[in-house]
């Protein structure tokens, strides 16, 4: 045995998971996402998610998957719970500890929800788009560049499409936003952005191109983030003068607008809406994912477009001329879908080209990893 | 207020940390690793570490910073605790929740001790070759690869060091392995290499170089895990089947093995020994850090290394002629020190060429980002 030279002072290091290492019930699954080996969380074959932890001490243990489940413990501390069917794809969860929201250690975690939170990736029949294949591969790269609006080095992710490392040209690109809560890992892990890019130009049906993939949490000269009027002017002073400078210097990028897209999901659509449209000689391509474009309270109206993008209802010719893609998508079971259907009504009504998509499911990363293999296939032909 | 415009729908995704947005006492300062601005857990000026959680209904809340230390309840259900003095550099912590050791939602988490753990990065005053610098860079890559080992799609991150992308020469390569209960991310994330290699570049100080980083939990034929034979069997055919093919057969490499190096720290020091010394065709470069070479229980003898690598005690001409760099270290507060020394002094006694060095601290990220700065300097001159 290796233990006699190698022996396991490694143990410091070595797993201990709160998990029980146990037989799974019959239709149960455990979920890739787990982490070593883990038998729980679990799904069923109808995407009922099964959780247990052992915590003799705890007096109440739940599941957050969106609404909270109670746990129920058995006389030796095991915590048990099977949800409802979910939604396929990707759902954030927690583990409310005696009222704690923490991360399961069961599982992998991925930063949203404003923390490192657990999630279950629950396959979809009939859906690859986004699983590796033997397919010629870019690179995702993690990268650095210097902001002079937060006199900080930030960190970036940059997908090169295969062929970037041997050939010279230069590549059109998009800039993909993350949404509120999340930041530059999102697109990158979740979103899975460098598997359906490889996907999609292995197949023919996007074309080669540079994704930039920023952190959008750049916080407004009053203190303001998210939405606020000077957090969207501070993302759109870090984009154009340091991201786009950045990444057209250190990348083979074509630099005019007809080759630049932004677009980005809830938050991230909103800083493509502000930045995007209001940018056109940098961005001819703009996508909005799941951002709502409309107003508050219990009566909300279509929200004032003309007021926030000057001309967009009243010249949409010019915006017409200015763009080559206006996209616009939403989950059907997201509460946005209604107040986004009826802005892409009025935009269509008064003569602006966007084009719109549904995914089923809600405010969640399977609606953007399809808006994304449906934008990303519409893009500089 | 753009909240009229785009209104907090994304609240879903919205921050709910669980530490209290408080005011600092003097003297503590938040470390870089906590998330969305939380004030704790922050470091004192002799690097004791204040930390404080919200769980009014949790009956017992600890800190496990290598030792457990016990959190104080105040009225309002806020618990405090602040540590003895650390080690400079990087520890990773739990909270121990009601018994359940979790991660911290307050600050990152990072892959360890076989789950998703917290963090404390303690600042080393006068040390900032893992800083990053407004210097050349190169890329850290995320790539996949498919195993016939372990018959499923494989990640890997991949370091490409500056100009990879505009010439056209080949680079010598370094693989390095993470610890138990680590994977991949270990390196790429904890250890800093992409940082620690462009400073290094930059500074002349060492080659340009590619490294990579492969996932080192390769199960054994008979289920074995870490150092067990079987095991290292595995990764064995692994790093020679699949990585090593694969990586010469995608990136520029050079493909001779003195212009190739294996080093690991820990159980990827051990992989090392097994691997890398075992295959005098593949490497010449073999680094081993923190991986204990002793043997089991009270009174540890030097392990039989002899018997595990058949001539190195006495054929160490063989090895020698083998051999461009042997490197071992390991930290000065490691229990592996001692038998680590003696079995130096034994290699040395017997003739082999050993470069040997120790650094400040335990079994620590630390002290593994000095041996990586270290050995690399030694490579491929």
């Amino acid at each position: 045995m290796m233990n006699k030279r190698f022996p396991i002072v490694a143990v410091a290091l070595l797993c201990t998971v709160q998990t029980a290492f146990s037989q799974l019930p019959a239709g149960l699954k455990p979920l890739e996402s787990n982490i070593n080996k883990n038998s729980y969380p679990a799904v069923t074959q109808d995407l009922r998610v099964a959780f247990r932890l052992r915590a003799p001490e705890a007096d109440r243990v739940q599941i957050d998957l969106g609404r909270r489940y109670d746990m129920t413990r058995d006389a030796e501390g095991f915590w048990t719970v099977t949800t409802d069917p979910q939604d396929a794809g990707f759902h954030y969860y927690s583990l409310i500890l005696d009222g704690v929201a923490v991360a399961d250690p069961a599982s992998e975690s991925f930063y949203g929800m404003g923390r490192m939170a657990s999630a279950v990736d629950l396959p979809e029949a009939g859906v690859d788009f986004y699983d590796v294949k033997d397919v010629p591969r870019g690179a995702m790269r993690s990268d650095y560049y210097f902001s002079n609006v937060t006199n900080s080095w930030r960190h970036m992710y940059v997908y090169t499409p295969p062929g970037y490392d041997t050939d010279t040209r230069r590549y059109p690109v998009m800039y993909i936003q993350h949404g509120g809560g999340e930041d530059e890992r999102g697109w990158a892990t979740q979103g899975r952005t460098d598997i359906i890019l490889d996907n999609l130009i292995a197949e023919g049906k996007a074309v080669p191109m540079i994704v930039v993939i920023a952190n959008g949490n750049v916080a407004g000269a009053a203190g303001g983030t998210g939405y606020a009027d000077d957090a969207q002017a501070a993302f759109r002073a870090e984009i154009t003068s340091n991201i786009i400078p950045y990444v057209d210097g250190r990348y083979r990028t074509y630099t005019d607008a007809r080759r630049r897209a932004l677009c980005g999901l809830s938050m991230g659509g909103g800083q493509s809406f502000y930045s995007g449209l209001g940018s056109p000689l940098l961005f001819a391509n703009v996508g909005m994912f799941s951002s709502g474009l409309y107003g508050r309270g219990a009566d909300a109206e279509v929200f004032d477009v003309e007021a926030a993008m000057p001309g967009i209802l009243s010249d949409s010719a010019m915006y017409n001329d200015r763009l080559r893609v206006f996209y616009i998508s939403c989950g059907e079971g997201d509460p946005r879908i209604e107040p986004t259907k009826r802005a892409v009504a009025l935009f269509r009504e008064k003569g602006l080209n966007v084009e719109f998509n549904s995914f089923p499911g809600g405010h969640e990363w399977q609606v953007w990893r399809k808006s994304l293999h449906d934008f990303a296939q519409k893009l500089f032909k």
